[in-house]
């Protein structure tokens, strides 16, 4: 892509109330904009890392046996009201609405009842499961506050997974083949070593639901860490018989702040019992139908990655969700200068290469500067200065050092 | 795709208010899952038609420079308030909520106005134009009825775009690539020969605007079109005047049932005007900037493509959008039916030719059935009688003649 045709520019002024590292940074380099707090609309660079983001989940719960559908945000009051979820009193982060006939409508903020409604128009026997369903659905949630930029939206896309099996020994296999994804998921996403299984409190299912924890200074919760045995106790049930039973030791523990990327719950059968979701096992017995919920933030992790990454300078992406793999700059207008970032602009492309060209006629100094940053990977310099030195300056966005290299040198170091 | 693993089932059951026929039909196929009335849920095969439908558009809107991006659903009162839509006197298809400090909300039914606010950050100078953006959204509408099933959805798919322009000339220039790009679309959807041209009322923008408008009997419009000049007249704007400007004599007119499944809007400055969109031109004056308009219905897109092919047996999708290219059938649990059958399964998916693979130990008759009412272009059987006559039973969804082909011939046929 051109930056010369590309519509958003960045740029230096930020919305008075805007108070998060990460969407300050995503506004000023043109990622994202500010509806209202916790509302932010995805311009191209941003749509293009969310849909990276999304294309990593999708291939991994894909991987696992996960069917991709997409529910709708509109909800009727009947379905949630089986669980005793529809109350104001009960679930306090909806939005509501009604029909022209006076009709009560909520906006989806989860969507576990309304696909147990829908998975019981599709699973009536044993032969029907196990069944895994996702989505990757914007959830609208009334928030109170939203001050974490993109990290805490009253509008945000979550990937949603649901599992329908047969017992508790069905379920477990899924359950644990469920967090070796996630674990692929964030290793792929580049913070796999700094994201930890969490214990966190089961609700009313079980005795602990399990969350994926990234360390985080702009993380909303506060996690107890064994970084030896990669595990860690949310602060909300650290106690001292929760230690015992996990086998952990207090001062083993480390406080640190951390965001929630990932979570997944047991639901056991509570959930199918309140809303009829049966089968007829193999003796022809019915049987209520184990569930599980497992949810991974799509618009938070952009968030996450943004605080992890960023430098002083901007927004550092890892390759695996950049918006592009190589930022292009032609400095100077010369003939020779410009048909060779055009030359390279045209290889790296038909290599499959994304470049964001900076073909635009401003000074090197704002060229540098956005380079750095948007936050793209890589960074190669035509210039004049480049050419005598018999090709193009090369540079990581994480490092300050530069080399001189030839366009088949470059080809061969990022061509897919 | 294995049936024995897809987890949506077809069914005789409908909800007792469904009367669409597309919905009927998708509803059986298990192609979408009916929330309430207009609002569904697209289940796997449904998705994977959204997408092929979206793909088409966005490879169109691309190729006329579109930038894709997302806006948010959440929208604030004030924005609205600058061209006086916010008022329900004034759009009484709005669903609104309250933020919890008693901030009135409104869910996005349109995007008109926050595009125009977005850009504002964006574009200043004549040098950021022309810009074009567009996004995939779901809309939410407050429909007083909806009973089209997903031809009018309280919930629904748009592709809508806009184009900021330098003047009147640079705006037409451009819509007059939209038409032709919508006319590509409609084209590779199999509909073009039967979406034409028609003039509609422009509002208080323009004399008039444009709609594409499909013949179809469950449309809600009314046309009335010349075959062979290839435009139509929408009835709500047909009179003498119109006809006698447009060239166009009333006897030489049909008056067909139409949808619109396309319109575009000439906006000139007066939304600019009202929300103080400007730029500077090369001369250094202030001037409003020129809008447009281009909107697509994509999911109800996907309800006319079902009510114009369907037949007695089921849905016909063309091949442009079809969930797979290929239907297969086992018929019999032997092992050479079951070895040859997963072997062409192989095959064709090495060849990348997406395969419903019908492996369930359910009869023929229903597998037959199925086959029709799933509506995949292409059905190949794999039998006894099949193998002893040299090959594969290959049927097209369209047609009722069958044919015995080689594994090779098949592939052949369908390799990409």
């Amino acid at each position: 892509m051109h930056l010369s045709k590309l519509f958003t520019k960045t740029s230096k002024n930020l919305p008075a109330d805007e108070t998060a590292l990460n969407a300050q940074l995503l506004i000023k380099a043109g990622y994202v904009h500010k509806e209202m707090a916790g509302v932010y609309s995805f311009l191209p660079l941003g749509l293009k890392v969310l849909e990276n983001i999304k294309q990593i989940v999708r291939e991994e719960m894909d991987a696992i046996g996960g069917q991709e559908l997409i529910m709708s945000s509109l909800q009727p009051k009947e379905t949630w009201q089986k669980t005793n979820r529809w109350d104001d009193k009960t679930v306090d982060i909806w939005f509501k609405s009604k029909l022209k006939n006076g009709t009560e409508v909520g906006f989806g903020w989860s969507h576990e009842e309304p696909i147990v409604e829908m998975m019981k128009n599709h699973v009536s026997s044993y032969k029907d499961l196990p069944s895994y369903v996702y989505q990757f659905q914007t959830k609208l949630r009334n928030e109170l506050r939203s001050k974490s930029g993109i990290m805490r939206g009253r509008e945000f896309v979550m990937k949603d997974m649901y599992s329908a099996s047969l017992d508790q020994k069905d379920h477990d296999k899924f359950y644990q083949d469920c967090i070796e994804a996630y674990h692929r998921v964030f290793d792929r996403l580049g913070i796999g070593g700094e994201t930890f299984l969490t214990f966190a409190s089961g609700g009313a299912f079980t005795e602990f639901s399990h969350e994926f924890q990234t360390i985080c200074d702009a993380g909303e919760d506060t996690i107890y860490l064994s970084r030896s045995k990669k595990i860690a106790v949310n602060k909300e049930v650290l106690n001292d018989d929760v230690l015992k039973k996990l086998g952990l030791k207090r001062d083993e523990l480390e406080e640190v702040k951390s965001a929630e990327v990932g979570n997944i719950f047991d639901f056991n059968v509570i959930k199918s019992k309140e809303m009829g979701f049966k089968y007829t096992d193999e003796a022809g017995k019915i049987q209520f139908v184990h569930l599980g919920s497992y949810g991974i933030g799509i618009s938070r992790l952009m968030g996450v990655l943004v605080e992890k990454f960023a430098d002083d300078k901007g927004i550092v992406w890892p390759e695996a969700v950049a918006p592009a793999k190589v930022y292009l700059i032609s400095v100077g207008e010369d003939n020779k200068i410009t048909d060779q970032a055009n030359q390279i602009y045209k290889e790296l492309k038909d290599s499959g290469v994304e470049v964001l060209f900076d073909d635009r006629s401003v000074g090197p100094g704002q060229k540098f500067a956005d380079a750095e940053l948007i936050g793209i990977p890589l960074r190669v310099v035509v210039s004049e200065k480049s050419l005598e030195a018999g090709g193009l300056e090369y540079k990581k966005r994480t490092s300050n050092d530069t080399e001189i290299v030839s366009v088949k040198e470059l080809l061969d170091r990022v061509a897919n």
